[in-house]
Formats: C-alpha cells, structure tokens, sequence
C-alpha cells in the first residue's frame, strides 16, 4: 500500500527500503534534501515539503513520522494536523512520550485525523531482521495498516513457537502487536527500553565482578584473569542468561577487548526515566530498572556533589581527609 | 572415555544420560539405590557405594560429582580423598562456593588427585540443548577431560558466529571454556547466576509496571489493559530485549495467564549471595545484582520488622496510625 | 498581624494556637464547623465560609492554607483567587507540588494577588517545638509576613552555633528561610521529605539486621538477641547517628517492643515521590531516595506480581517449584 | 581503676585522656615512642613495650587495644595471649570484625584470659563528647570493667529521656550498653555504621537534588539557585530530619561552600562492607545500606569498565557513539 515517511534517519530511511522491498509505494521527505534524494534514488517519491507530501499521496492517506521525540516531533504533528484530511492517519513511530500520544491523538481525533502510535525496537539491525513494532490506536485503522506492519515485521522466522498460544493473535508471532488504544503502544514500547536498561546494567555488573577478579589485593588463589571475550562468547551457548544483548557483548569484547577505546559515558533516552515515573506513578517498586538508569547519570559525572559532600561529612565528624583512593578491589 | 558420576538428582542423571548417549562408559552411584537402578537400566553401571564406584573404574580415574553445594559435597570429597590414588581426577559439577573449591583442590592436590571444578548451566533443558560449562582446573588435566566437556556441551549449533573470534579457543564457541585454575570455574558461573538474578528483576520489574497499568485511579486514557502473554511474545521476536529467559516468560505466560498459581515466594540459591560478597570484596558496584537479590529475601517476608519500623516512626512524628494501603496505583 | 487560616486540621489548627500565644489576631475557617468553633474558643475569630474569611480581614489580606496537596487545595485558591482583592496574600503551607505553586501563583500574580508557598515541617511536635519553615515567594512579600514566620519558628533556642555564619541571612537560625521565588519552598520541603524517607529507611534496614541477628540457622557464637529498645537508646548518646528520627525510635522500640502492633503498611505522600521524579528530570543518581520509595510500594503488597513471575521463570528453567520459604536467616 | 592501653593514634590517646580526668590510672605503649612520649606528659605510665606494659599492671589486669583492625590487630593480641594470665582481661576497642572477636575470645578463653569487645563511636569530638559504647563479653567481666566505662560515656547530660524506659538497664542511658556476649558490642556497631553509611547518602543524594536545581536545561521559574549551607542551617531547626550529620554537613556547607576543595573520592572501612554481608548472611533486604556502600565505591572510579561496556553494547544495538555526555539537568 502507499505510505509516506516524515523523517529520513537511519530508522526512517531503513524503514521505507524494507517496505519498499516488500512492494510498498513510499512517499519521503525529510528537512535535509540529501536525505531525502538519497531515499529517492532507491525508488521513492521526493517531497519538497510536508505540504507537497500531503499532496503526493491518495485519501485516506497514512503518513509515518519517524523523528526525534519531543519540539520537532510535536511542530511536525502540528503542521500535519492542518494539512491532513478527515479520514487520514499519522503514524509516529518514534520514542514519544505516551502521554503526549494522548494529548496529540484526542487533537486530531477532534479533527477527523487518526492517530496511531507504535513503538519500534530493532535499531540499525532492523533493516535485515525487521522491526518489532507495538502498536497503540483504533483497531479498524490498525487493522487497515497491517499491510505495512506485517512487511517491516521480523515474521514468524525460526524462533521457537510458545506453547499455548493456540487461539491468540497470530500477528504477535510475526512481531507485531496492537496493545491497545492510542498511547499504548508507546507505552510497551517505554516499559520494553526500561527492561532494556536493567537487562544491560545486570551484565555490565556481572562483567564488572569478573573484570576485576584479577585485582592485587585478593587472596591467593582466587584471583583469576579471565577472558571475558570467551566468557561471554560461552553464555551464548546453552547458558540461562543467554540474549540478543549477550550477543552484542560478545562481539563487542571479541572486538575490542578491555573496551578502552570506549568512553564510558552513557547516555540515556527518555523512556528510562519515563519507565521509571510509571513505576511510581504505580506505585510498583523498580529498584532494578532506577538503579541501571540512575548508573548512566553517574558515569556521566565526575566527583559528583554527593561525594564531595559525603567527604565533607566524613573529614567533620572523623577528621578523615580523603585524596586518592586505593585501587578498586583492593580493601582502604 | 570412562567416567563416574555421583548424585543421580535430576542434573545428575540427564547428565550421565547425555554421555551414554555420546557412546561414554558410565558408572554411577547414589545413596539413593532407586536413582541408581533406573540410570543403570539406561545402561550405566551401577555401584553400591563410593568405594565399589572406585572399584569399577581403571584408573586414572575421573569422577564427577553432582550434588548439592554444602555437607553432602564436603564429606563425599571427602571420602573420596581417602578412596581414590594418585593422579586420579575428582569433578565437582555442582554449585560449590569458589572459595571451597580452592581449599578442597589444596587438599586433594597434597595427596596428588586432581581437582576440577565445573560450573554447568542448562537446569532441566540440558538433556537436550546440552550444558554450558565454565571450567576450572589445571590445563592438562582439562585436556584430558576434553571428550566428556565436547560430549555435555550443545555444540556450536545454529547459533550465529561471533566476528573477530579468529584464533581464539575453538572449544568456547561449542559451549565450554576454560576459565582458568581451580575455583575459576565455579567462579564464572556464580557470576552467571548473578547476573541471571539481574535480567529476571528487570523482566519482572517491567512486567509488573505493564500489569498495574491497568489499574484504578489512573488518569483516563493513561490505563491500558494489556495482553501480557502478547507482550511477552511479541518482544521474543525482533526486539532488543529477546532473551531465553524471555522465551520462558512468554511460555509461562501463554499458560498461566496472570500466574495465580505461583505463590510469589523467590528462593534464591548460594551464588547471588556470593556474587554479592565477590563484588564487595572487588570494591564494585553492583545496585542491580543486589536488589535483584534483596527482592528475593523480600518476597518470602510479611510485614517485616523494617516496615513495622517505619510506621512506628511515622506514628511518633506525625501521629500517622496506618492500616491497609490503598490499592497499588492509586495516589494515597 | 493578621491572618486568616483556612483548614483547620492538626496542623492548621496548631499554627492557629501557635500563632495566637504570640499574639496575632487569627480569623479562620473550616468545612468543618465544629473545626472552626473548636479554634474559635480559643480566641480566634470564626469564619462560616471563604467569602466571610475574607470579609472578616482587613486588606492586605494574608491567608494561610493548610489543605490537603491536590484537588481541595486547587478548588480552594481558585475560589480565593476570586474574592480576594490586588495586594492581597495567599499562602500554601501544605505539603504542595512545587510545579503547581509556580503555575498557581502566576495566575493569581496576573490578578495582583501575592503566592507564598511554605513548606512545613514539625509534625504533630511543631504546637510546642515550633515549625521548620522554607519559603517560597517575592522578596517584600516574605518580609512582610515575617511576624507570622518568626513566631511559628523554633527560634534559635539552644541548639549550638554552627560556625563561620557570620553575615548570613539571621532567620535561618531562627528556623526559617526565604529559599527563593515561589515553589523554592516547596521544592526544599519536597526534598526534605525525600531525605526523610531515606533516613527512615537506612535505620530500618540496620535495626532489621539486628533484630534478625537472633535467627535460627545462624552459626554459634555468632547469634545475638540484642535489646533493640537499648541500642536505640545508646546511639542517642554520643554516637554519629543521633538524630530526631532515632529519638522517636527509641520511643517507639521502648513503648511497643517488637512493634508487633504495627501493621508494617506504611504509607508515602507525594513528596518521595516527587524527590526521585525530580533526581530523575535534574539526571541525579538518587538510589537510596529511590529505594526507600520502593520500600514503602512493596510493604503494601503481597505476593506482587513481579514475584509470581520470578517463581514462573523458575519454574520454567529449573522445574523449582516453590512453596512456602525458609525462615529468613536460614540459608535455603 | 588501672587500665592499660595500646595504640595512641587520636582515638586511643584521646581514650587515655578522658580515663586521667576521670581519675583513672593509665599506663600506655605504642610502637611509636614519641606517641607513648606524648600521652606519658599528660601523666600516663609509658610502657616500652608490650611484655614492659603487662609488667607495668597489676593483676587481674585489663588493657584496651585501639588499633586499626586487622593485621597488626591480630598479632597484638596473639603477643598479649601469651604475656597475660589467667583472670587479666583484653578490651578490643577499635573496628574489629564480630567474626574475628569471637574467634579471639575463645583461643582466650582457654587460657583463661576474658576478652570485651567494644564498639567506640564518637570519632575525634569523643574526648569532649564522651563515646559512645556498645559492649560485648561476659556479665561480669564488663561489670567489673564498668568505671573505665562509666568515664569514657557521655553519661545522661541534658538529652531528653525516652518516656517508658522505667526498669530498664540505667547504663544506656549514660551512653554504653553490655550488648550480650563476645561479638555483640562490635556487631551492634558494625551495624551502627552501615546505618551512618546509609544516612549519609540520603543527605548527600538531597543535597544534590537541591544544588542542581539550578542546572541549565529546566524549565522556566522551576529553577532554584538555593542557599545550601542555609538549607542545611534551616533543617537543624524544628525539622524532622534533624540529627548530627546534619549538624556537619551544616559546618561544612557554611565553612567550605560548593565543598570543591573536597576531593569526592569517599572511602570505606569494613564496617560498611560487613553489615551488608551479615544482611544477606540474614536474608534481610538492605538496598540503601548496600546502595550506600556501593556509592563509595563508585565515587573512587572513573571511566567504569561496566560503563564502558553499556557504551559497548549501545553502539552494537544502535549504532550509538557515545562522547562527553549532556550537561546535568539536560535532556539529552
């Protein structure tokens, strides 16, 4: 079917040559003219501006939105709203934020417009391994989308079936799911990065104790210089913590062993911090998912306020001065 | 090759079956008479104590032990101290804490046996997947050792090829390693529980915030009822989360719907504890591990003392008298 | 001065009495009229609804809210907003979102009307130890109203001198603080709490481990069944961790024992949770906040939902099944 | 009476001062004779060595170690075993490990030689202060020693007393408490200082909430640049989360301002590390304790190899390169 794409980044323009491959009509533009004439030298139609895109495409028209969460995200739905028609869908498939889906889907169902929100996980392998998408709207609008869906879907592929799914939504066995109504497919998608940071931060800890098995200061005999490369490269294979991210750990460490070409500094996306107002919000405790975000802030900074204060306290009330401290596994 | 194993639980026995399979000879005791029986029927054979199991063997011997972490596996190396000569091999296939792998590896050294501690994941599944070892020991008596490792292990199978692996241990990328001397390899997998702690939290946590999300007292059009098994499932496919801990959680899902029937108390095993110890010992952060590992002992409490604390203290400041919370997800 | 107050609750009706040992002339009102006749006999003048509150006050006004955070609080300035006159003075002495003082005090400042926002700390003990007070709002607004402040304050009393003040703002020793613009005062109080909740918890924790101290399962020698009562008692005198909170500990523990008595269902208002949400929106690590949050969510629970889903993964990969646990301190 | 002490570093020099005020006969012996020098001229018997200073009491002799714990620990009360007799009692008063006392005490023991060990709280204001002391060892032994105790303490001074304490042992009101038997004087105040460890990071944490509150990046009008050392001034005052600490952290913030004289690499003792290790030796949850601790840890790495391997992991999934990170209080 006939789609145009807002937003022509790795994920936007990946996203239109995996369905262009599956025989969609792809309409691009992107505020970068470069991008967009790349995208359109593999078989897409070039729009000059969000207007001429509008125009390029047939009512009901469905656009899909894949920019950065937050101002242009918002300008862009903005401008869109007063260009689309009744009847017309837009679809944002980026790392918003589910209220906003909210605010901004009540605004163009007031309009005629529908909304649809889908989480999409599958980053810069998604082009080859398709997109695992969760999807938030009205059921008839998502329904009429599924040709789209299904073609930047992974498929059913050879993963194992589940058990016990007799009955139940076969989509979801593709890799995609419609989650609810709209906002709820950014939601999944929220709650799936939060999973993501605290499955990360339980093998950077784990790495972390291994790495530093091999410190002075242990005793003889249980100091022990491992291979994390091999390490991780064993827990692939019939291990119970084995993972898509246990793969990307073992390539990594294959690669570039005591990862000192990489800085250290994390950065974090909203839906960490999202995830984590949810929880509260619920009132469901989420001490694994605060402490790995709360990680990335803290290897971002440098003798932190806290610190220093806890020093201050301690030279009060000990008259401890503290400079350099000793080696990590090494006991003060 | 020839191989005894003692302990014929559940991981005993499949073990033992796996090497049968592989065209080993196997000998086999347990105390239990009945679990030595039913393996012999299988083909192994049987012994009446761990002195016939000495018997039955030509030396030098190997003998794999698989019991549990603690007494049963101090006294019955300890009996096989006295039983077994020079240049013998005693395995221990269980959960041992690392540390008294190093003590008892002294010990049976003195008297010229051979130690080799085995960490083996793959639980119930490993009949048929095969297990991931992680080995310690020293670097020829592991060699020899090789055709049992090569015959327990999955194989290299489908799983994709690392990149940059060229000139590394061949034997890793079938599902064994080994990690280093004596203690090295229980200490590996200790880690590996760890982190296993770890990467359940954060899927429980994550579910646990999907599932509330439903709940009363949040703002309209913010509640979502989602289809958790659908969750589960759709993320095994394409997203960044897939995991085979996430398999399982989409089986068990798919089949117990909101896991009413699990009482919700969390055993946890010796290793999270000890990989705790490890990483305090190192001097290394490790918030995720912990409170994946706190939550545990939290889950098998009721009305703690803690908590009793904190509303008595609440009742002498703010002469707060509490009773039953409100429900989760409604602002108190 | 004058000041009218409006909710007459533990804390309203107490600064009321507080303020009138001082000497200020006090009208105020409540829903509840036997609230208001309550205070009105003992000296202040009664007020049968918001319009008469306003009536009976001479301009300019000054009103002292102490509502509940949230929707009576919002209905109640809104409906203030409109019978009080340009140069007027509303104050929030509640346990207010400092995000909803600033959208607040810019609608009632278009009106002319003057926002204070103070954030309020003594508990059931401020009638008698006077009240903890940060303060947001203008500059001439505060200055103004310091009468009011100055007698509801502790003043100095006898607690020592902190050295190297001189020049510095005199209040503060007195026990209040002008912090800034409006929502200052809230967002220090907000923190306070936060901090609160941490302290709360780190002496929880500590006194649990104590308290388990007594456990069976613990090797010889190294079991203690201590008289929690009298260690709360001896910290007070001497050690690093006196505080007020362990003060009412040691009441606690001396009064009720084992604190049996308390249902361990211990309640959290807004402002822990705004704390973290605020760490979070500033990218500041806040564990220990966060975790005796989470702390307070798990005590209203049993048997959550992330716990039932730990034992199905178990069970999945293990074949554990899990029952009742072992009695803490016993190793499983 | 007439004690001995060896070790006259701040702690165990300012020990023997507080004893000769009290009318105490001290004799002392440090390895570094200038130290021995110093506390003779106050009017201490200086010993010369350890065999010099057994020779210098007379019997039933008690002295108190205050040595740092471990090694040199050890050996001084092996040398001490062998040079005292039956009936003479040793005081362990520095941090030693509960575990290690009652090894200690029961070598001891079998030569008839008692042992106390005594958890010391006060750090350098003890001389004025009094300490605070927690006690473990036989009934009447400690009872015996309960003079040097009774001077060392704070004794009652002008702290409130704790309402329904009638009966109880009057000594922990005066500031020292016989815990119960060898092991639980040093227990009790292992536990006291993961609960400082705790405490601190709650006001830390607070703290930085509130300094970067004036971070870049926040919206208008919720932006604060507050008054840190006056937050901390204003807290000690009528606030719930008054206590000594907070008495320091005051100073500190008054005298020191930012606090960027201070290096923020914080150290730990083993106090803190072992209070979490006998919490999961309980099974207690103790996620602030252990957050507390961890935090030290961090603060004395840069460039974490767990971070690193995050940054590892985001560039395989996302293609993710990760530099300087955002301002603080950005989102990035």
């Amino acid at each position: 079917m006939e789609l145009g794409i807002v937003g022509l980044g790795r994920m936007g323009a990946n996203i239109g040559r995996r369905l262009m491959r599956g025989g969609h009509s792809i309409a691009v533009f992107d505020k970068n003219s470069q991008a967009t004439a790349a995208v359109a030298q593999e078989g897409a139609r070039p729009a000059k501006s969000l207007a001429d895109l509008v125009a390029l495409l047939k009512p009901p028209r469905a656009i899909w939105l894949m920019l950065p969460a937050g101002r242009i995200t918002e300008d862009t739905i903005a401008e869109l709203g007063s260009l689309l028609a009744r009847g017309d869908t837009l679809i944002d498939g980026g790392n918003t934020f589910y209220k906003d889906d909210v605010r901004r889907g009540a605004q163009l169902f007031s309009k005629g417009i529908h909304y649809v929100d889908v989480g999409t996980s599958g980053g810069i392998w998604g082009l080859e391994r398709g997109y695992c998408m969760m999807i938030g709207g009205e059921q008839d609008v998502v329904t009429r989308l599924d040709p789209i869906f299904a073609t930047l879907a992974p498929g059913a592929g050879d993963i194992a079936k589940t058990p016990h799914r007799e009955g139940r939504d076969r989509r979801v066995e593709k890799g995609y799911m419609h989650a609810g109504p709209v906002g709820a497919g950014h939601f999944v998608k929220m709650v799936h990065n939060g999973i993501e940071y605290g499955l990360m931060q339980a093998y950077a800890e784990g790495f972390d104790i291994l790495k530093h098995r091999a410190a002075d200061g242990l005793p003889d005999g249980e100091r022990y210089d491992l291979d994390l490369a091999d390490v991780a490269e064993v827990w692939r294979r019939g291990s119970v913590i084995g993972s898509w991210l246990l793969d990307l750990t073992a390539m990594a460490l294959a690669e570039h062993g005591d990862l000192d070409s990489f800085t250290g500094y994390v950065e974090d996306s909203g839906e960490g911090r999202w995830t984590v107002e949810a929880a509260i919000e619920e009132a469901v405790p989420a001490n694994v998912l605060s402490a790995a975000l709360y990680e990335r802030f803290h290897s971002r900074m440098e003798r932190s306020f806290a610190d220093r204060l806890l020093s201050a306290m301690r030279s009060k009330f000990g008259g401890h001065v503290e400079g350099r401290p000793p080696e990590p596994g090494k006991m003060p």
